[in-house]
């Protein structure tokens, strides 16, 4: 196996995708991990490419060239111009490299962003990659969304609705099935044998004994009570505002977040070498760099490889370490 | 008025508010702002304490001493023991001070925090500091909370209320009315020409053209206009999750946010040098630090002063910038 690359897929080709591929190719030749582009060619530019045929190839060529496993564009590309022509070879990208993973030819996948509105104009069903690569490589469970920076994970238990539909759709089961998800995986992923999860409370102050909302008590608190009588280390519901402090992160693995802001606004005001987005719950490893398409400055050589650096380097780790734990 | 100097309330006996002023002083006493303790001069231990008589004379004493205007608590105080015999004191350190200020013997009041539940027991009926203060120095407006660390300000919209409340609450009204005291607050206090606003969306991405949830269109982007209508430079709504990192925040002066939880997390989770509560709208200055009465570790010494002393640095700031205003 340790001939095996990352896959990485060339996402919305109107966006900064090929660009932070190449820069990341650049950080990443000497010291790897080894990665191929699944993408079009003609995309590239600035750094030299090798142009293969079967993703076992990657690795021998990726200290001289990006390698690239060819999935040609039927349409040019203008920078920050959508254009609908180009979207199923984008939804291709996807299925390619997935397929790769299951067939245990690509390590993990990583993913570059990609633009909803476009795949919904040409019939693609899916809110976005989560959902998609939960039914290209599912296990019946559901995908769950885990965010990751330097000295901080967050995993927000409702995700893509409103705030009022999340307060509605948080129930001690959902709370419950994913900090399962998460303590397994951050012992088979992360590599951590004894995880400490903390769940944060939905209102403010974890509702304050109930004065301020009752969710706390009824949703919230069962839930963590239920983890911990299956073995699990969990603290919670705890006040949201003081659970990111540099103090309070230092004492666990994983905060485990009622809806979506209250999971992304740490990890996106830390900002720290760029975030990763982890998909759990998959029988591939999965990742991204945290951030969109940029179209605002696609094509202008300033967006940054940072993120998608980190979600390379994390993808390699994962998968070294659940290849050990199996 | 340079004579005058900064009143600081003891805050809960119990809790850590004594230690934080004395190294507070140890902090200052060089090279200021001057500020004397409302208090009882027996809880002080490890600083020479000056007892005064009239706030006047505390800025003379400042560089040798911690200045005390006397406030006896009744009761024996036990680190980490909450006393209703001594909460009329703790009330009592709060009138004295606004009324000093009220009457400009006093260039602003900083607070130190409050136990909640022992004011409730002597039948205190204000949520906090904030609203008390309301009713003691009020104009009429809604006093509104600014939180301050370096490189951010936030203003929570609505406060210490549960998200489904939150939800129901929010009116456009209500974030025009603070918009207003917020871009006054920026010339008058914190000396910006041309304050910046920002405005959070309720839900995650700003409800993405409403297909998560209705609010931002209907409540959230009106006020916006209506702001904007008045000459108030303001942007919004805007996805909160993006909203706080450190290229977003170099844009504005302050981020207008919907609940708690979303103003609170970001500044938190940056926790540099402590970050400072400022109460705008009302006829005083007055600033506090952004923690509470932290008892589990009182009597300890490992109290950090760190956000008391941002707390009494802003205060004079405001002060001064205020008087050069009017």
């Amino acid at each position: 196996m340790t001939q095996t690359s990352l896959a990485l897929t060339m996402g919305e080709p109107a966006g900064i995708g090929t660009e932070i591929a190449a820069k990341a190719w650049r950080c990443l030749r000497h010291a790897g991990p080894s990665f191929f582009l699944i993408g079009d060619p003609r995309q590239i530019q600035d750094v030299p490419t090798a142009l293969i045929r079967d993703p076992s190839e990657a690795k021998m060529r990726f200290g001289d060239a990006l390698p690239v496993l060819p999935l040609a564009l039927p349409a040019p590309v203008q920078p920050g111009r959508l254009d609908p022509a180009n979207a199923p070879a984008v939804v291709a990208a996807i299925e390619r490299a997935v397929s790769l993973a299951l067939a245990g030819q690509a390590a993990a996948v990583v993913t570059n962003p990609i633009q909803k509105s476009v795949l919904t104009a040409i019939g693609f069903p899916f809110p976005g990659h989560t959902e998609f690569l939960g039914e290209l490589a599912g296990t019946g469970r559901p995908a769950v969304m885990l965010l990751a920076c330097p000295g901080l994970r967050v995993v927000p238990v409702t995700v893509h609705m409103s705030l009022r539909a999340a307060a509605d759709r948080l129930t001690s089961d959902l709370i419950i099935q994913h900090g399962r998800i998460v303590a397994e995986a951050l012992r088979q992923d992360f590599g951590l044998d004894r995880p400490r999860l903390v769940v944060a409370g939905l209102n403010p102050h974890a509702g304050e004994e109930g004065t301020m909302g009752r969710e706390d008590i009824e949703v919230v608190a069962p839930a963590v009570a239920a983890l911990r009588a299956e073995g699990i280390e969990v603290r919670g519901p705890l006040p949201a505002d003081t659970l990111f402090t540099p103090r309070a992160r230092a004492t666990y693995d994983c905060a485990l977040c009622m809806y979506h802001d209250q999971a992304l606004i740490p990890v996106k005001t830390l900002d720290m070498d760029g975030g990763v987005n982890v998909t759990l719950g998959l029988r591939i490893v999965r990742t991204s760099p945290d951030h969109g398409t940029a179209l605002d400055i696609a094509g202008s050589g300033r967006a940054d490889e940072g993120s998608l650096v980190a979600a390379l380097r994390l993808a390699a780790s994962i998968a070294a370490t659940r290849s050990k734990a199996v």
